[in-house]
């Protein structure tokens, strides 16, 4: 980025805000934000990449642009595509429209999706990459972890007492954290675009697992619900009504399980446990991201949020991270990443 | 207050300031800051209680004034004393210095110690009660609990992974959390006058149970260490030594524990565990604050912090009110009271 100028960095941040606005509704596609420049260096375009299927950020840009980007600079979260799918390459959209300037923060993973940095290159137009590269790679963590590494990025959420109780000794566990932690837990879901539960939880808890705002109003768009294990889940199970897609998958694997997600190209997965299932994906270090819901309570006995994860000793605790940790009414969350994470 | 000004709310402030830095040191006494202004409302003199059998704070302020106090106003954080203890009492010395009003933040609840107030008022000093009263109520939180309850203020603390587990299956603990915490956890003994731990818990871990520096060097003033429970204790246990005085309690009874205490004029007990000891001061309902280090961690197994409280639904959630977290290099603390408390 040795091209850049603190006007780069000003626009890539208003672009870097603009694909932040997509977090949630663009599965399968990455977030991305797009600011263009005139000649003179007065902004005439912006847009974002809302939703998969939809305008990409550039094309948004451009059309709000018109004749005004020729000559001008684009500024764009993520490496201008180079691939015709439900649209077609930004690369050449940026070129017809005679942009003299091309930079973006983060070059694109995506194998079928790169090479648009060259072709632009090849067409006589300035290109620099990596301008606000680590806040471009924040906003979207999730898809570069999917893209990169070939599997959903997992979060992993419970609620627990303060003594570490996620359930009762009857197995009952509403409500733990109150209104506003269980607001944030809708808020999260509506981001991702799958949930996995264990045939335990469905047994104990017949959830439905669905995105639902304040008021208990189902949300348009709603994850697949997807339920782990090879216990049978009655008819009945609220689970399989019509509210959600719903993927039942008979195993105990964790790494089979994003296999299959990863096959219907699921982004984010919302882990919301049993314990059983959970201890599944810790063991396996298949867990990106810990979100856990701390009441203000104890209860003495019942079941924890994690089942054994073969730890004898404290030299076997497992840490993380602290990401963060926020006060949500009157309970607290705290966000844990893997060490060596961002 | 209906006499109280401006400036007597921001005397009053700088009395409660000075009544702090006694926190933890006056023992069985309370804190008390005091200031002292001349007849034309400026500033001559201010002190505070620092250690039981030490000057009083009036006396101290008496002391910096001198004879400019003559016709000037005190204000003390707690009414005045009446008493004649190891100093005289209070009201005499605001009387003999010529003060011609004084202005107080909290009646003494203490009946030997009471009619303060009302001595002065005898000899036609102005007084005035109640300024900023809840915060020097705060400030004094734990004299003036054991004052109006008769029985020690008890901080439960524990240290937990973010499951729930105080101890590994073979029952190690050390470390679960990391050096700011632990260094936090001796800052909070400090101000303490005595430390109790089940036997169970002495049995496991050996803990010497003192207050020690960054540099593991003893602090000169040792809490009470308390053991409670009738398991024998070997004379070698590392709490049976020489740096701090050890009182064994063969009961199971928190309310034994805390007449036992009380008698010792111990002020605010600091409870260290093990879970079933904790559990017998919940169940009781004498555990007056919460203050937990929760570490990004998980451990699948082992011990919670609090033992079998005789929940069997999530109906017998016992709640608590979050009055603070922080936190604490890679650690979080979570501070809990009452409901219905402060």
């Amino acid at each position: 980025m040795s091209n850049a100028s603190p006007m780069d960095v000003a626009w890539m941040r208003r672009a870097v805000e603009l694909a932040a606005k997509g977090v949630g509704s663009t599965h399968p596609n990455p977030v991305v934000g797009c600011v263009i420049t005139g000649p003179d260096g007065h902004p005439v375009g912006e847009g974002f990449h809302a939703v998969a299927g939809g305008p990409h950020a550039e094309v948004e840009a451009l059309r709000m642009a018109g004749a005004r980007a020729r000559g001008g600079t684009a500024y764009v979260t993520l490496e201008p595509c180079n691939h015709t799918g439900r649209t077609g390459p930004c690369a050449d959209a940026l070129i017809e429209a005679g942009i003299a300037r091309v930079v973006y923060a983060v070059p694109d993973p995506n194998r079928t999706a790169a090479g648009g940095a060259d072709k632009l290159a090849s067409k006589s137009i300035e290109v620099v990459e990596g301008v606000l590269r680590d806040e471009a790679e924040a906003v979207n963590q999730v898809w570069l972890h999917s893209v990169r590494t070939g599997r959903p990025f997992v979060t992993w959420k419970f609620a627990t007492t303060l003594d570490g109780r996620s359930a009762a000794p009857d197995r009952t566990s509403k409500w733990i954290t109150g209104p506003i932690a269980r607001a944030d837990v809708h808020r999260h879901r509506a981001e991702c675009d799958a949930i996995a539960v264990g045939t335990q939880t469905v047994l104990d808890d017949d959830p439905e697992l669905t995105v639902r705002d304040e008021t208990d109003v189902p949300a348009a768009r709603q994850p697949l619900r997807v339920v782990v294990g090879d216990r049978e889940i009655p008819p009945t199970a609220r689970v399989r009504n019509d509210r959600a897609a719903t993927l039942l998958l008979p195993t105990h694997d964790p790494a089979e399980v994003l296999r299959q997600l990863d096959d219907r190209q699921i982004r984010h997965l919302w882990l919301e446990g049993g314990p059983t299932l959970a201890a599944a994906f810790v063991r396996a270090g298949l867990v990106d991201e810990i979100i856990a819901y701390v009441a203000p309570a104890v209860l003495g006995s019942g079941f924890a949020a994690v089942g054994d994860l073969g730890a004898e000793s404290i030299d076997h605790l497992r840490r993380f991270k602290l990401a963060d940790v926020s006060r949500l009414g009157d309970d607290v969350r705290l966000t844990l990443v893997p060490l060596g994470g961002k």
